[in-house]
């Protein structure tokens, strides 16, 4: 028998369609593998040439920017969907709204080595990439066109990778994008109702219940959430309430670090070497959400082929239920 | 330079991020071939066996019900996520909420021949297809627990079609879904403040700016939307002002099939038989949406790779604006 679920951010609701259920190797759909090296990769050391000049760069041996050296660089996106230049030039067109596209898109090319992904890479360098998002929300957020500041990873070619070494992007908006718009809606409500965070009573109940917990590290922990979309969709959040990313501490960005990896080990494991995308949710830039939103990571491994009719409708079936996806990852080890 | 747009119903913005521009040629992702006959189709007639007992048949032969004759059949889905048996058993856990999954699920099977498509079966056949779809819409209605229908259709393996054979889908939903809601809402508020239709505001704009029009018919008309999520999204929508699909005329019907049929061959020709989604927007069943919704038709080609982070945050690049897809559309003749 299925079941309807319903979201508690959001208000979403999913079907759990368990008779439709299927074990994890059912899924294996695509499997990323990194070759070892790649002569033409733009983001390998030696190659800087094929970037444009770094925003940022970890180079501990002092060496100079756009040469090798580095053990992470933050370059402008080669092709931007969105440009730093011009006015907004908001306007009407009758019943119709426009502005000029104007944003940020960077690329945080994670680690020198090409053969390496966040799961392998190691703690003290996934805390590195961590770090270098939470600089560079630091940075943007001084420019006041921005309302918000997407963060997100797709891994491998289902996932809508277009490059194989191990990156990530930044998309800096002039607007708050729907979905952001709408959880924070629905964090706001809730408090208003219960002048509790929904996030830190999630938290509360998961780790209470236990059926749908992962794992935990000091300062985090990685659920699947009640109504996920997707099969084996992960949460992490952090234990302490804080509504951005870029005000967590380092001992927070250390602990996501670590779970993160390890997270991403056990989805290796289990669904072996899956493709993913991986996003960082956080308050809008200027929005007074402390009390009431709570940042958190969300990993969706790309198992599913999603038919057009679910992203158009937000309606979404879910073969595996939260319960068994968290028994899974729970059991195995990467 | 690239633009956002936002959707004057729901509000969602779009980048459309014209420097990132294709050429319909350059989205050649899949054709779908239908091949001319497959002896183990469920679908083609003598194979009546293989599926549920007929819902309802277009049998003008008068031959009996599950045996060969029909020219439409609707069975019951044969791995239905929702099942009509039972009680909705609403309840919390906790901070959570969930109901029993349901509901109805339905296949269409639009002709008897396999090697047809909604393109090429002809006007009068879609014109049965859209009819059965009003038919069983009226018969859901009265089972109170329902408060959405959607009818949808996948076309080829990469918009989520399992089985080659023409065929659409119908899934009466307990609830109303977040996109659905999101809409209704978006043209209530518009009729709010204006005291008109946001769908016919759209329609009159279009039809004097003439940019983003594609083709009309007597009483439909189909239009490239201003902030389109996808390259040649296509709206087809009656210029009568009707709240729910089911309660359109028999010469809208007839203008429906018309026109879709012409659309459909149009992206045959230009996109090269693209795989798509076609969905049926409809207001829910029981809202007093007479004045503010307007039923339409949206057609998706599936032409680009989907990344996680689009639909997780509802946010859109589509590189092709609607006023080019409109223009190639205009052009081709099916």
């Amino acid at each position: 028998m299925s079941e309807l679920r319903k979201d508690p951010v959001t208000g979403r609701w999913v079907i759990i369609s368990t008779d439709r259920r299927k074990r994890p190797t059912d899924f294996r759909r695509e499997s990323v593998h990194i070759p070892p090296e790649n002569s033409s990769c733009p983001f390998c050391p030696g190659h800087e040439h094929m970037t444009q000049h770094e925003i940022l760069a970890h180079r501990p041996h002092g060496s100079h920017a756009n040469t090798p050296g580095w053990d992470l660089r933050v370059v402008p996106n080669q092709f931007p969907v969105l440009r730093v230049e011009g006015n907004l030039d908001r306007h009407g067109e009758g019943l119709f709204d426009k502005m000029a596209g104007i944003g940020a898109h960077e690329v945080i090319i994670e680690t020198p080595r090409h053969d390496q992904t966040m799961a392998t890479m190691g703690d003290a360098a996934v805390e590195q990439v961590l770090w270098a998002f939470r600089e560079r929300v630091r940075d943007l957020k001084n420019d006041r066109r921005f309302r918000y500041i997407i963060i997100f990873k797709n891994h491998g070619g289902a996932a809508g990778a277009s490059l194989e070494h191990s990156h990530s992007q930044l998309i800096a908006l002039p607007i708050v994008p729907r979905e952001v718009k709408d959880e924070v809606d629905g964090a706001r409500t809730h408090y208003t109702f219960k002048e509790r965070c929904v996030f830190c009573d999630i938290i509360r109940q998961e780790t209470d219940d236990e059926k749908r917990m992962i794992a935990e590290t000091g300062d985090m922990v990685a659920i699947s959430p009640y109504a996920p979309r997707f099969p084996f969709e992960t949460w992490i959040l952090p234990k302490r309430h804080q509504a951005h990313y870029e005000d967590a501490s380092r001992p927070e960005y250390a602990s996501l670090a670590r779970l993160l990896g390890d997270i991403l080990r056990r989805m290796n494991k289990v669904l072996q070497n899956p493709p993913y995308n991986l996003l960082i949710h956080s308050a809008p830039l200027s929005e007074p959400a402390g009390d009431f939103y709570h940042w958190h990571v969300e990993i969706i491994p790309k198992l599913t082929k999603v038919a057009g009719f679910e992203w158009a409708t937000g309606f979404y079936l879910n073969p595996t239920s939260p319960e068994e996806a968290a028994a899974v990852l729970r059991d195995a080890r990467g």
